[in-house]
């Protein structure tokens, strides 16, 4: 007898849940996968890029359109959102484009609604032209405006951007290279709070050098309009900016409307909490993956959200395995995050001090600078490696860099490190590749690794 | 008391052994760095480099001036050769460039000897404008003779290239961008033999791209010169090659002629076998590093000789804080190793098919295509990963990766892994850094190891 798994939200998670079910069990599942937008599995993180100009289109952010979904057996539902989640009598109500509702009795269910945008309720939030920038109707909202398709003509000169996080700094550059004037205005002091502020404060400088006006400790009073209910300008601090389009780069809430509704635990971070095996604890037959989802912690040992496409994928994948008959389990995070903005790269992992803090550590830091080849070399560029170790036992808490092209990836060998809970001992000795077109003969992770083991005294 | 410290060779391992071990013990060690050559701390693996003419001059290589070491409190000799090791006595005899000779006594030695380029004895190997490249002085004479100074004014238009591998390829790639017509041949079908065949066979593809002509299963036969002494060709498996100049990449091997004077014991690999601080067994006083000794690979479970500066730089600093009476310890090597020839990158960690053979392990293994960045992005490369993990453990047993620009610093991530003894199913989860400017949303590294999860059956 055949089984039916509904999957509600089609895109990164949703759909590697759906794909990897559907594959592990082809005869005995079917799999239905409700979207409410007209898209399935894009790269929501390739929106500021589309907007940039880099990419043409929406289509070439799909990876997988509900074709190719349907001709693996998929029963795709586009245009439909899940209403109603009924665990009782495991039912999804669900209400197509045109009104029509429909009852899907399920077997199994996977929630992977996503997240949403945070849109302050501050006074003309709701005038046209404020974006998130998180689906393709986002994006191609962006890209009429810029484009003056509906604003009457009206000249798109000047952006500012809210909030300077990984969205913030990504849509400034986009925004910036299709030769906007960008101001960007965050809360903090320095941007990217995800570093620490010294490390923010190499990001503000090089922004500040792309011709990005920064400004920190800002508080967003309101939004003016244009007789016809265009933003004209952004109220903060008590001054006014100036601006044709306003970009909201405030982070995403986990949308958990419907697993609140259905009664489901939500963790202490507002997302849906999981076990290993991205069920949702005490109902065996609910899944749930993605962003709306909270994903454990390993360094700081608690639940965070943390709306990532790669954490999306893997969980989705899980929750697929194991709905299928098999068995997978998702083994948290430790909080690894990379972004670019014109040539600088900016990346972290694990704990900064903030965070080293909140969590009870007590740690030794170091911050160096070194270059992403050998230093005699002419393509040699700066970077900066920030890193925290464990008081006594010398483990890595966590790593920040910052730097121009060729620096970020390099945090993944600190991700690893993380992942394994090496000492800084250990990490400074392990045999990375050296050659100098690729490296000083010390990587520059293996130098603040160095200086941390001297400064722990070890 | 002050002891004396007396460091043989001055480069990677010696000058930091050195410094080390003054840094360490400043008022208890004399030291005294005997340094053959009229470089110290020089790169070597920058030659090529500077060959090609990305660098100018050799002082740009040098880290470190003897100047510079002896503002750090060290003796440095220059032009200094040790001529024996006398452990009996305590004693080092050494020859100064005026042919003087010194008797040194010593508390503690350390054997930084290097290695030397593989020079086979074939005929006419001796003729004029045959080089190794592995001192400031090769790569010097190279200069000079690709300059047509000491040739008589001969065009240098064609090089040959005997042995295909990093030196070998590099080398290739810096005749090149000089103009030269390259031929490169190799005793193997397919250049790298560090990689497997099917990927060394991708490396020969875009050295063929290139313009570089590539022959493999080539046996050198032998050299020819002209009149004056100069080589003008060389003739292998029957045919005879033109050349202006010809650059031997052989290999190393471990330069140990004093060690073995002194009977000191040379591991299997011909280097000379130290325990974990990097001291000659039985001989407390006796240690050494670099490119003379062998390491312990942590996969294979074997002693390897792999003359690397990463590695050299690290034994030193090793031996350098025992001998300061610290305690530090050199973990062994995983077997990591990368390079670059025009914008191709090629990198290699652990275990590839026939090692893995060899150690008996039993194995399955996966080859993958993927990109460097997110694949919709414009500046995304191509690049290839093949993985191999153990059957019933899943155990990461090695990678290699072929690709462009972007592609083989990620060969870190494998190192990590391998390090740590990480299964594949592990690898594929773990925490990496994704944006599309980065990577694909599973990083390619990620994808590998899927698809070897997929194929182990896990």
């Amino acid at each position: 007898m055949t089984e039916r798994l509904v999957v509600i939200g089609g895109d990164a998670s949703g759909a590697s849940a759906a794909s990897q079910a559907k594959r592990g069990n082809p005869d005995g599942l079917d799999v239905v996968l409700l979207e409410r937008s007209e898209w399935t599995s894009y790269s929501a993180c390739g929106i500021p890029y589309w907007i940039a100009g880099d990419v043409d289109g929406p289509s070439t952010l799909v990876a997988r359109t509900p074709e190719e979904h349907r001709e693996a057996g998929i029963d795709v539902r586009m245009g439909t959102e899940a209403t109603e989640i009924d665990l009782e009598a495991r039912r999804i109500v669900a209400r197509d484009s045109d009104g029509r509702i429909e009852r899907l009795a399920f077997d199994h269910v996977v929630i992977s609604t996503g997240a949403t945008p945070v849109r302050p309720d501050l006074p003309g939030i709701d005038h046209q032209g404020i974006y998130g920038v998180q689906t393709i109707r986002d994006g191609a909202a962006v890209i009429d405006h810029l484009g003056g398709f509906d604003t009457g003509g009206r000249s798109i000169d000047r952006a500012v951007v809210v909030g300077a996080g990984y969205i913030g700094v990504e849509m400034s550059e986009a925004l910036k290279r299709r030769g906007l004037d960008v101001t960007i205005l965050d809360r903090a002091p320095e941007p990217m709070t995800t570093l620490d502020p010294d490390m923010g404060c190499l990001v503000r400088k090089a922004m500040e050098g792309f011709g990005v006006r920064v400004l920190g400790c800002q508080s967003v009073d309101g939004f003016d309009a244009d007789r016809r209910g265009w933003v004209r300008s952004v109220c903060a601090s008590g001054t006014s900016y100036d601006a044709d389009i306003v970009i909201l780069g405030l982070g995403a809430r986990p949308e958990v409307t419907l697993a609140e509704a259905a009664g489901l635990d939500l963790g202490s971070s507002g997302g849906i909490r999981t076990d290993a095996r991205m069920a949702v604890g005490g109902h065996e037959q609910v899944f749930a993956a993605g962003d709306c989802v909270e994903s454990y912690d390993r360094i700081s040992q608690s639940w965070v959200h943390v709306p990532l496409g790669t954490h999306a994928n893997k969980q989705g994948r899980v929750a697929g395995i194991n709905i299928a008959g098999g068995y997978a389990r998702f083994p948290g995070i430790v909080g690894t995050a990379v972004s670019k903005v014109c040539d600088l790269e900016i990346a972290r992992t694990g704990l900064g001090t903030a965070t080293a803090d909140r969590a009870g550590f007590r740690y030794e830091m170091v911050t160096i600078e070194s270059t992403t080849l050998a230093g005699y070399l002419p393509d040699a560029r700066p970077m900066t490696v920030k890193m925290l170790a464990e008081l006594g036992t010398g483990m890595l808490l966590g790593a920040q860099i910052v730097g121009r092209e060729g620096s970020a990836k390099r945090i993944d060998t600190c991700a690893l490190a993380l992942w394994n809970r090496m000492s800084v001992d250990d990490l400074m000795q392990t045999d990375l590749a050296y050659a100098p077109p690729f490296s000083p003969v010390w990587d520059p992770v293996q130098i603040a690794a160095r200086a941390l083991v001297a400064k722990l005294g070890r």
